[in-house]
């Protein structure tokens, strides 16, 4: 098949995780007999650097046309002095808002040779593997108004949702419990909000449709303590932009693999951005130091999501996983007896597996 | 010296642990020299039951006269599916704002003879000791408009806060840091957020007057991540509702001693409403099985905060440590080698160490 990737390395470490995954999708090229062409363009702080804004207009054109998307990370100390709307992040908050990728998938899973750093006790944190959907094109990030008012002694933002726009991401959220344990957590405050109870109802009616599907309702405060007292009772969370963002965050240090952490934004049509969940790390950025797994796994999901080719998927994803169990890995982990390798070697080690 | 104390004993093991704090009270009052007169009122399901409403009008008149007031828990499966208005939660939420009862605290500390009830391995949650200061009266939780829109399309919350609301929860912060280790992390969200970045703003210029206070901010995102990996990296946090809702949840369970967490929620002139962290546990109620530890750690924060009785209040915070060192437990906790006792005679044992 051919497919056209945009890869958008980003700040820090970004340019090199992101060639590093380029490497490996070019390995499941040769060996799958597939064509994937690849452009790239800037986004964030490096974008603000050549070109005066985190978002140029050809990367959003670029990645209209693209098949799928690759990013690395952005931000870094250098530009957290600009004004709000000429920060890094924008870059990223744009590139969702205008591609319309209303679904992020933060799947959060242990890695058996690296749960020992785990912050959890293995007794609570064996067995976790769980999926948050986030909602990630609306609520508090994009709602209006967002301002100051009466002289600037008052602020408000603005939690604003569709109904279309909750069911759209709930759609989303019974379809991956589906393809996994088939129960669906739904958190909300629905004691507080008037949205959630919206969102609520909306997963009410939609459970209609997946008898199959088991669904619970959760407080957000409930969730965020579940989290931590029994991570392994969860497969399938969905909830609202920020709530998602809190809580997926806090999921994803608790089974210590932060660094293998991928992350999918899609949308119905199936284009989708993939990133690693980890940050642009300037500290160690252009020292081969950082650790390309999370990127290469976020790789494996476009080739899931986006392209539907998930027998490549499952490759990336043994070999990852071989390459763990022969414990090879970056200076980031550490890993018993293991070897300690540079981020390009790493990578090297993935495509050979294949 | 004379004190009118409140009690709302509310729902399920409200009125036990609520009872049982009231005997250490007393015994803190002929100790001391003390005159403490009690005054009960109904709030939360038992209200509901009783006078159809979760926050009766005379239950708030006598709490605008109290010189404390001590809540057991509101709620229960029972009154889940009545409307919204007619809700346990609403009382609590109601009292909270028709007396400006603005801050919540809620310390975090783990007792050493609980640690190893904690999710955490002992080197991750030892030593952990932190503050949340939430906003309690603003934000999402109040914000007009909270409504549905174009015929049930559309819905809206609104994240409200004035610039003299932050002030004053940013200031009882800096008070609370300044008798704690001088470190205070505000949390917010103000790469998206026009609220977090007033938020910010206000921080930034408090603290000019509070020199030997550190002063970091941190994103909520981070913060929720860094309360799992290194509890003990905080002294202070604040942080406006909802944020504080969510995390404050997350940090209770970290220790282990859920079931021992105390919370105030106070007002300048110092009234303040003080209540366990736990919920109304109707499975356990009535039968004499409750921790009460939670609520007379509450009744202390009462004596501290509002009636600036800071011996008092360390009498009864080392009679429960002592109480603990001697392994007396309710059912809910797992001590090695303790001794199990009623809800009361633990209380008992509580007063008998004064
Ligand atoms: C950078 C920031 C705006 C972003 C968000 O909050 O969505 C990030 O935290 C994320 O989760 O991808
Ligand atoms: C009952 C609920 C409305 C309340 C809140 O969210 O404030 C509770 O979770 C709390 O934290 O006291």
């Amino acid at each position: 098949m051919e497919k056209h990737i945009v890869i958008l390395p980003g700040d820090g470490i970004g340019p090199e995780v992101t060639n590093a995954a380029k490497g490996v999708l070019e390995t499941v090229a040769a060996k799958f007999g597939h064509n994937f062409t690849f452009e790239t363009h800037e986004i964030g702080g490096s974008a603000i650097d050549n070109q005066g804004t985190p978002l140029p207009e050809d990367t959003v054109a670029a990645c209209r046309k693209a098949d799928g998307i690759l990013l690395g990370a952005v931000g870094g100390p250098k530009w957290d002095d600009l004004p709000g709307h000429m920060r890094p992040e924008k870059g990223l908050l744009g590139i969702r808002k205008q591609l319309g990728l209303f679904a992020n998938l933060r799947p959060v899973k242990g890695f058996d040779s690296l749960l020992h750093a785990s912050p959890l006790k293995p007794e609570v944190v064996g067995g976790s593997d769980l999926l948050i959907v986030r909602e990630l094109t609306g609520g508090l990030y994009f709602g209006e108004p967002s301002e100051r008012r009466n002289n600037g002694q008052d602020v408000v933002d603005t939690l604003a949702y569709s109904r279309s726009e909750i069911e759209r991401i709930v759609d989303q959220s019974f379809k991956s419990a589906k393809v996994r344990r088939n129960k669906l957590t739904s958190v909300d405050k629905a004691n507080v909000l008037e949205s959630s109870r919206m969102w609520r109802e909306v997963v009410e009616e939609k459970k209609q449709e997946h008898p199959d599907v088991e669904v619970e309702h959760m407080l957000v405060d409930a969730a965020a303590m579940k989290l931590v007292t029994n991570p392994a009772y969860f497969d399938v969370i969905v909830t609202e932009n920020m709530f998602g963002d809190i809580l997926s965050d806090e999921a994803s240090v608790l089974t210590g693999s932060l660094g293998m952490l991928p992350s999918a934004s899609i949308r119905q049509d199936g284009l989708g951005l993939y990133e690693p969940v980890h940050g642009s790390a300037p500290d160690i950025a252009g020292q081969d130091k950082a650790n390309p797994l999370a990127t290469i796994l976020s790789a494996a999901m476009m080739l899931r999501h986006s392209f539907n080719m998930s027998v490549e998927a499952d490759e990336i994803e043994s070999a990852v996983q071989s390459v763990l169990n022969d414990k090879y890995h970056t200076a980031d982990l550490k890993v018993k007896d293991g070897t300690q390798v540079s981020g390009s070697e790493l990578a090297k080690k993935v495509s050979e597996q294949m």
